[in-house]
């Protein structure tokens, strides 16, 4: 049994897939958790009641509104989606990312990403039987390196460039002026991923229009509704028609529909929440780059990219865990995150324990 | 910029994606809903706040537990899944055959599956770049045309067969016999698709650890959670985490885990509403027998096959709709499905408004 349980894998498991190690998520237990990028802020109680209000009347026994309405009305609203801009919903970005590649996948086809960036579009990518190229960031600052991305979009002729805005794990914005000359070199289809957005202050959403390629990738789990796995894609009605094809035809479930749309009438709630994370992203950012050894890079996201001392970023992340603090550590992944660690910005009293921790530690 | 956006999707959305027309969903407004095998039944009023109190707890600013262990639990014990098999979760049953499309997929790879059939087998093959290919059903009693079947088997050699047990829209369920020779033909993955399993008073789950290229699905759709969107893959470990590596980590969001958790918990007031469910196919299926124009199949499922006389389906589907109810029209479908109509099981009060309005119709 185990032996022809083997045969049948090797034959019919395409090889890419085979070599992949399942993407690991480490258990938080009962650890601070400034690992991932989450807002720390519960909702206050009484929107919490007001809130299981509406769910009591949901039928739970009925498929959802396959086109989500009640939700993408109230996006429109709250995330100032142009008029003539169309929407697509998905769970989380994740899935918003298999449908535009599923769309365009092709053995000959390029993903392209700057790099270092979100480990989805490779993944995503390979998934789809794409091919997949990053090109380097400049190291110094994690800017883009514009000769390196010209010449990757010359040769590569990507079907789909995705540009992080700001990026993740760097936590940059980078130069609309380099955005705006990549988007109208790239033959195909150009996605800003603005997942970050409640933190950077900034937004490429009134670019959709302007450019027949271009389309915009929101979610609300950083805005603080991680948990409900919702991303959006606001594009040229055009493409978005396409890319709904290969939607599943039920993909958001009758509560994430309901708890999104309740919560984005609510978003003032959530925007005060955003805004304190701003303020404490400035207080963690002094009070590290105190810390001589390490260096914080600027961020206008939820996290801070830092450089621990040559060779020692695993032992910081170690340490940390040891005084109950989970952050992320990037340097495995090599190259121009050798020695980084990742710190979402938790609330005053997380982050508190942060510089507590780290200055027994260091 | 209209020319620009044509220009851009013709070269790049694929075109077996450009020809296709989007999937759509009627709407059901003030309808009774007999169109979608959904349970009728709202949950009692306790149980509806008992699930608010677990909800009340959820914390939705943090992302989901990716593997999702607490509902994988209750569901190994509440569907008696063997101790030896793991289990995969996705969105629906949709997003469990798109990740083992994506596994397997490869424009020389086939999937196989009896038709009429479940559409979305042959849709997602399309969208991950397979080849599908149907086999008709003996067109009498829609049982497996078993010639037909090993002959598409030998030549296609399919990389996965997709079988329902019972089949959507046809009711029934094909002969143990059958379905265990084309498991051993089959030279790749054989998928049971038992979503209508809690109608059918047969599974064969127990089947899971005696071939070793056998998985069955579930869903928690049809037993009254449609809303919920959760399906469920079960099978050899080995299986399981190879098709897992193309799972999007969070792909769970938390209030279906928790939801699904809990209601699985009290398994017993859904089995009493799909005995309920299953007491109703009786009396309509007799109730319709009366009325001597419609040929009324025999079903293992929620819902009833109803061939309408010559050229009428779609006359009936229209009649009931401007009486207040909303059945399916498959007359559209062609072939074997040519004067069908499906009709769901719904509620006493629900099945006797069908009957009424029919006998007005007829």
């Amino acid at each position: 049994m185990n032996d022809e349980l083997d045969n049948l894998i090797q034959r019919w498991v395409r090889p890419e897939i085979r070599e992949l190690s399942a993407y690991h998520v480490p258990e938080s237990g009962d650890l601070i958790k400034l690992d991932a990028m989450e807002n720390p802020y519960c909702w206050p109680a009484e929107l919490v009641e007001e809130w299981l209000g509406v769910l009591r009347e949901i039928p739970v026994n009925r498929y959802p509104d396959p086109a989500a309405s009640g939700v993408v009305n109230v996006l429109r609203d709250a995330l100032a989606i142009p008029e003539s801009a169309a929407v697509l919903l998905g769970n989380g970005s994740d899935e918003l990312i298999q449908m535009i590649a599923m769309a365009i996948s092709g053995t000959d086809r390029v993903v392209l990403a700057p790099e270092p960036g979100f480990v989805m579009y490779r993944m995503i990518g390979l998934f789809t039987g794409m091919r997949y190229r990053g090109v380097a960031l400049n190291p110094e600052d994690f800017s883009l390196d514009m000769p390196a991305m010209r010449e990757a979009i010359e040769r590569e002729q990507p079907a789909v460039l995705f540009l992080a805005y700001p990026n993740n794990p760097t936590g940059n914005l980078w130069s609309k002026k380099d955005i705006r000359e990549l988007v109208k070199l790239a033959p195909g289809l150009v996605v800003i991923d603005e997942a970050y957005e409640p933190f950077a202050e900034a937004t490429l959403m009134d670019w959709v229009g302007d450019h027949p390629n271009l389309c915009v990738m929101r979610t609300v789990s950083k805005m603080g509704l991680a948990g409900l796995r919702l991303g959006l894609l606001v594009g040229a009605p055009a493409w978005i028609e396409e890319l709904d094809k290969v939607r599943l035809p039920y993909n958001i479930n009758v509560l994430t529909q309901a708890s999104a749309e309740f919560a984005l009438k609510h978003r003032k709630v959530f925007d005060t929440q955003t805004a304190r994370i701003r303020e404490q992203r400035a207080v963690v950012t002094e009070a590290l780059r105190k810390i001589s050894s390490l260096r914080v890079y600027p961020s206008k996201a939820n996290f801070l990219l830092v450089r621990a001392p040559d060779g020692r970023a695993t032992e910081l992340f170690e340490g940390l865990k040891r005084e109950g603090i989970l952050i992320k550590n990037l340097s495995a992944s090599g190259g121009m995150l050798t020695d980084c660690l990742r710190v979402t910005i938790g609330t005053p009293e997380e982050n508190l324990a942060l510089f507590e921790a780290l200055n027994k530690i260091i």
